[in-house]
């Protein structure tokens, strides 16, 4: 199947049947969120993968109580890093030396501007927003690999990330919730959306074609 | 090529060669875009198309003056929609009920519950962020389908969005520019970063396994 067939078959399942996502599949998915673009390829965001039935119990219910966190096989949560600051940069540079076999030092400039972006927002919510916004891109990815994987995933913002927050101890972490993704196979007796057609803005109102001149 | 050899593969180019990106690959990239999920399926965003190259080196100017909105083939401006309100869940709500063929009246408690989410921003400022988050999904999903189609694409936030949004009038329309991706073909003489090693967090730090209790 091809991916634009993966990206039809796809859609946010309500209802999973339980079964287990095989670890290289899950893995797979897991690289290809990790290989998402990110703005100065910080990615100042970790995903946390929950697969244990009592605690995804308790997530439930600071997720309006959904019933695909139950029913998924692993249960990703986006979170962004609260603080992103120089040392992370230090942290990249250096990295980024070590993996293409550079002098650090060949990375000055650069290293430089990287701290003057980061220390360059305004307040730590404008901050915040730019690093859940880079982990978007990565739930869009790993959205995208999971379909061709014909694993089924299921986006959610619905939750209460205060809470999740508390009940997982992100706080203390650095970190803090931003998106969901239950990971599993759709139940389509029980997901009355399941074989429904997709809904879209047809394209002359999704895609605006700019003229010259 | 499977899936994770073309995320290996993409990089985000900063020097393109000129050469054009056939239709229907650009058709290809903008309906992957379009299958991205969103937040209750409103898709509050829209996707700006622009080739004409005058209006691209204007639009280099107010974006850093990176070289690859020029060289690149098409230069993709996702834009939010400022305004998302109750007229919008209404349409939506007709969309689906011709989808799918039911009666809108099925559909009205979804109706009610979609209303009471798109009147339930606090500000205006929380509406956007929201919008802008989703359409990152759409981004991620764009970059993916770019990949698989050995398109390189290039996302760029290093622009001015008031500036953009003067420059091509989208205030006016009730649109704000939040990310570009630039559609082309990287140019390896050019590009120095072009078969550089991709660097990413370890796989330790990216990803937190949740252990059970």
């Amino acid at each position: 199947m091809s991916l634009m067939e993966a990206l039809h078959w796809r859609y946010a399942a309500k209802r999973m049947n339980g079964a287990e996502v095989p670890q290289a599949t899950l893995d797979t998915i897991l690289e290809a969120a990790s290989l998402a673009p990110s703005s100065y390829g910080l990615q100042p965001y970790s995903v946390l993968v929950v697969q244990d039935p009592t605690l995804r119990e308790r997530i439930r219910h600071a997720a309006c109580n959904q019933p695909q966190v139950s029913e998924c096989s692993h249960l990703l949560i986006f979170a962004i890093w609260t603080e992103v600051d120089g040392r992370h940069v230090d942290e990249l540079i250096a990295l980024t030396a070590a993996a293409r076999g550079i002098d650090p030092e060949e990375l000055e400039g650069y290293r430089q501007s990287l701290h003057a972006a980061v220390a360059g927002f305004t307040t730590p919510e404008a901050r915040q927003q730019w690093a859940a916004r880079q982990a978007y891109i990565a739930l869009g990815t790993a959205l995208t690999a999971a379909a061709a994987e014909r694993v089924d995933a299921s986006p959610m913002e619905g939750f209460d990330p205060p809470a999740m927050d508390a009940l997982l101890g992100l706080e203390e972490q650095g970190l803090r919730s931003v998106v969901l993704l239950a990971l599993g196979y759709r139940d389509t007796q029980q997901d009355r959306l399941a074989g429904q057609a997709k809904v879209r803005w047809p394209r002359e109102r999704f895609v605006v074609e700019w003229s010259g001149a």
